[in-house]
């Protein structure tokens, strides 16, 4: 690993500032704070991310503000100090742009760590918010090779598994795996709002898991949006064509197109990397009901655990009738059989 | 609860079929099992489903074959016996239109149970496969009310739920709430099929829920789709227009229709009813580290056992990068902050 050029200041001490401090302060790196609130400040050193800035020169510049703000944050840095600078927002090329002729531009290399919450502010930071997420380093054309290597380990420090990618792959990586299916779920969630509450009295886990992401901040999403925008354009393109050959399908009920598609999003499904980055193995599923008490979930984990079955990934079905839970544990497949039994064997009602 | 006019003859001994006989085995009722394969047959009464037909005069027969076939078993059923039928497919108003001049058809309502599996086939049964599922009642404009009666009996005695309603208002329901996020779920996860691994490599949690269920049977998805295509169609066009509104909005990048999109789709998810049936309560997300072994998931939910606070869903988070797990417990949003300060001092690593 590089050594880091220190200290790290961190412009903007909202959620992922704050928790990029304390995870480097888990690691011993001097940390120095910045803010236009300075109650953020104050918030974000009192919890232990690192010490008010009180024009210190530092070796690295994380720029951790929101994405409308991010080009002019990164000038202001580049400017200001003969260090490297990078930022954290969720898209490269836009802010890259806005940069073009800013004296100094070899010492930035973009950054997007893929770690966030529902909820924002330092009071929500917490230092293993990185702990194991992809995070993608994205120098430019001109980066210096030596302020790619202090980004690649900002990252590392912060617990984070890196990615490279140029600022254009990495826009359009995110449109695909990210932006895109934000939309096309705020899509979906779109035509539920206004529906009667006899139709939603059906819905099961499948439009839970669809729609779930639809739920974040639309004023962030905007930012975000807008600023990917012809890589978001062009995807959303390239799915209102498959969207108009759909409905043709649909409407004349011609089952090859159909199917095609089916069978295209299936091979999708199969291209998400699995676990811990290695290929996806299949995994299957075993359904137990329990009583929805405190306790019980508890009582299924521990016998599961003496199994010796891995659980890749857990549901817990919601039950509209009474109070009992239906949970769905995901397992490689092979090991599926063995667990239902098991669990059986417990006394738990099982199915697959 | 009215009267099960029995025996019930379940036509169809697939993973549904069979699922079905278990079910009401456990409450005593006497099931007769008939299919075209012998062979699903004899699996289905070897698991104790009910026992192989043999031209008993049944007071209830439930159809449960593949989408296609649903409106001619219907009908010979209906020309067979005197008795009520039922059947079990994802889209009423299609077979019903098959069955317009059927004598008898005053005997015949729909159901639709909210259940299902990856997996087909008898051997995938289970007795508790209908447990606090929502059911469509469905009868039509010409149904017996004795017979809808039979059928709601026939839904609680397997264990759902029952919600009661029109063949189009279920058709519509269901495109909404089914039909519509699995064919977005697809074209979402097309777009990934081709997508260059170190793409792929950013999928987080997000892309991952929007696209599971597009992983579903192609085959039978074509015969849901196409068998529901007038509701599939109409709402697959408003979202191309909702679509079209997207794309302008960001090529041009106005953000006031694109947040109003936005908007709708947060309402959206509200509009989804809670766990349980009842309104939706807002809940909150606790993080926890852990190590990827099958005995820390059984710590874990011991510790938030004793903390005395409900897990109302959970995920768990892939790790790329090493061999710990991420996990994603949802709680009720006032219980957030105890449950995280209670595992805190279990020595868990948390954030939210």
């Amino acid at each position: 690993m590089a050594e880091l050029p220190g200290p790290v200041l961190i412009v903007g001490t909202g959620l992922l500032g704050t928790s990029l401090g304390l995870a480097l302060r888990r690691r011993d790196v001097e940390v120095l704070l910045s803010d236009r609130s300075p109650e953020h400040v104050k918030t974000a050193s009192g919890l232990g991310a690192g010490h008010e800035h009180a024009g210190e020169r530092p070796g690295l510049v994380v720029v951790a503000v929101p994405p409308d703000h991010v080009g002019a944050e990164v000038a202001r840095a580049l400017g200001a100090w003969d260090a490297v600078v990078t930022d954290v927002g969720s898209v490269k090329t836009a802010p890259l742009r806005a940069l073009d002729a800013v004296p100094g531009i070899e010492r930035y290399v973009g950054s997007h760590p893929m770690a966030g919450s529902e909820r924002s502010g330092p009071l929500a930071a917490s230092a293993s918010l990185f702990d194991g997420r992809p995070w993608a380093v994205v120098p430019h054309a001109g980066s210096d090779p030596a302020a790619t290597d202090a980004v690649t380990t900002l990252a590392l420090l912060a617990g984070a598994s890196v990615v490279r990618l140029s600022p254009e792959e990495h826009d359009l990586a995110v449109a695909r795996t990210s932006h895109l299916p934000h939309l096309l779920a705020v899509l979906v969630a779109g035509r539920l709002a206004d529906a009667p509450p006899e139709h939603l009295a059906l819905s099961g886990q499948g439009v839970r898991d669809v729609t779930r992401i639809a739920g974040g901040d639309p004023g962030l999403w905007e930012q975000i949006v807008t600023g990917n925008a012809p890589a978001v354009a062009g995807l959303l393109t390239q799915v209102r064509d498959q969207l108009d050959v759909l409905i043709d399908a649909v409407t004349v009920g011609d089952r090859g197109p159909l199917g095609e598609i089916l069978e295209r999003g299936v091979a999708g499904t199969r291209a998400i990397p699995g676990k811990h980055g290695g290929p996806s193995r299949p995994t299957a599923s075993v359904f137990v009901s329990l009583p929805d008490h405190p306790g019980e979930l508890a009582r299924l984990f521990a016998d599961a655990g003496a199994s010796g079955v891995n659980i890749e990934d857990v549901h817990i079905d919601h039950d509209p009738a009474r109070d009992t839970g239906l949970v769905e544990l995901l397992v490689d497949e092979t090991w599926a059989d063995h667990l239902q039994s098991s669990l059986e064997a417990g006394g738990w009602q099982t199915h697959r």
